[in-house]
């Protein structure tokens, strides 16, 4: 499969949310196609996009692994952090282009989409001039949310905003007071700023948290019902947009 | 399959954008499922989901077709469509609803995902507090277009505003100002209005327009490069936040 002088083909396959059987057929075909299938991954931590897609893998093929470098003690917003990440990237594509440069195609898995917050972009953005690319969509983890709460998120001329957990307080009121429906990712330990803004904005009663949705382990609670504990980074909390139609 | 006390199923299942190799296995696992197959059709336009999923159909399942009622003479924001449309929806649901109670496990079909601006939200209201429910979530239609155009969409800490095509111009500007990315959907004849407003907000360079994204017909293009015929109402423009990195 492997060879002669065309290169490879980059792939980005999203797996989608969690439950592996969200995975779409032509990304199942895509792994049982590729030469080389790549993930990123946290050091002793695996990769989640390697446990919902692995059992679709062929036996034998190539795993490439990216591991994060260990950034734990540098501030996020600071050079040293952001150099070692960008050099981490620089060098993550080097080794996928080396399996492009020997005509292998190469399978990138990605949580969720490939192009909607994912890691993948790093990638793609180095190497799609320069490789013959295809991009395989995939449910996002915010379908799997709303999903698992049963929650109709939006609906015919609804504004759907999707907002970072880290944005300042009063920036994330206005926003979500200017949204029909929202979406807040990350989060994590912004869970108490969020609620505060939410209330600021009149629509902390509609909130709902969600962990790990589509996943077996996943549930969902009204966020009023749920405690002040730390939450995971990747929790989520849903604003429906129906709900406001009453 | 069917029959017995208790009553059947109700599955929403999100077919994917229009490749049908975007259907997750989920989704084709509920349709081999399923006693009864439904979906929303317009007259005389057949069903896009139906195109979709059929190849997936169990021989002989017995298909409900939920058309909708003749509205095109009235406008959609007074009250005879709006009656007509709500007496449509609950009728659906009574349909459906007939099904379940004889036991038999109905899946409604969805473009994209379920819950993210689909007509099965509809019945899904009605029916899914006295019924056993099950949402299968889906790719979504946006997600579908920016693969096709290779665009990542969102990064990091951006914040991405899904707006309709629909919003007054002023508003939409300004809030198209405010978005690190953006969809805008309803595109149709609103492409002249959301042109002006994208140069309003200085991100007309940075926008694309997508056609029948992951469709066999499907293309993108630069907005600036496309003309100023009518568009088809499904498609959608998008502004990738990327770009804004430089």
């Amino acid at each position: 499969m492997s060879g002669g002088n065309l290169p490879g083909r980059l792939i980005g396959v999203g797996v989608g949310p969690g439950d592996p059987e969200l995975m779409t057929l032509k990304a199942v075909r895509a792994l049982k196609e590729a030469d080389v299938v790549a993930y990123f991954c946290k050091r002793g931590n695996g990769s989640h996009a390697r446990a919902i897609a692995g059992g679709h893998f062929r036996i034998g093929v190539e795993e490439l692994l990216l591991g994060y470098p260990v950034t734990t003690e540098s501030p996020k917003d600071e050079a040293p952090y952001k150099d070692a990440i960008a050099g981490f990237y620089e060098e993550a594509a080097k080794r996928v282009a080396g399996h492009l440069d020997a005509g292998r195609t190469v399978a990138v898995l990605s949580e969720g989409d490939p192009l909607f917050y994912g890691s993948y972009m790093h990638l793609h953005v180095r190497l799609s001039p320069h490789y013959p690319t295809e991009i395989i969509a995939g449910v996002t983890g915010m379908s799997g949310c709303w999903s698992q709460a049963g929650a109709p998120i939006a609906q015919g001329d609804d504004v759907l905003s999707v907002l970072p957990g880290t944005l300042a307080e009063s920036d994330l009121a206005r926003r979500l007071g200017e949204a029909d429906a929202a979406v807040i990712m990350k989060v994590g330990r912004n869970l108490p700023k969020i609620r505060r803004a939410l209330e600021a904005a009149g629509k902390l009663e509609r909130a709902l948290y969600v962990e790990r949705g589509t996943m077996k382990d996943g549930h969902c609670t009204p966020l009023v019902a749920r405690d002040e504990s730390p939450a995971p980074y990747f929790a989520i909390v849903l604003v429906p947009g129906w709900g406001a139609r009453g």
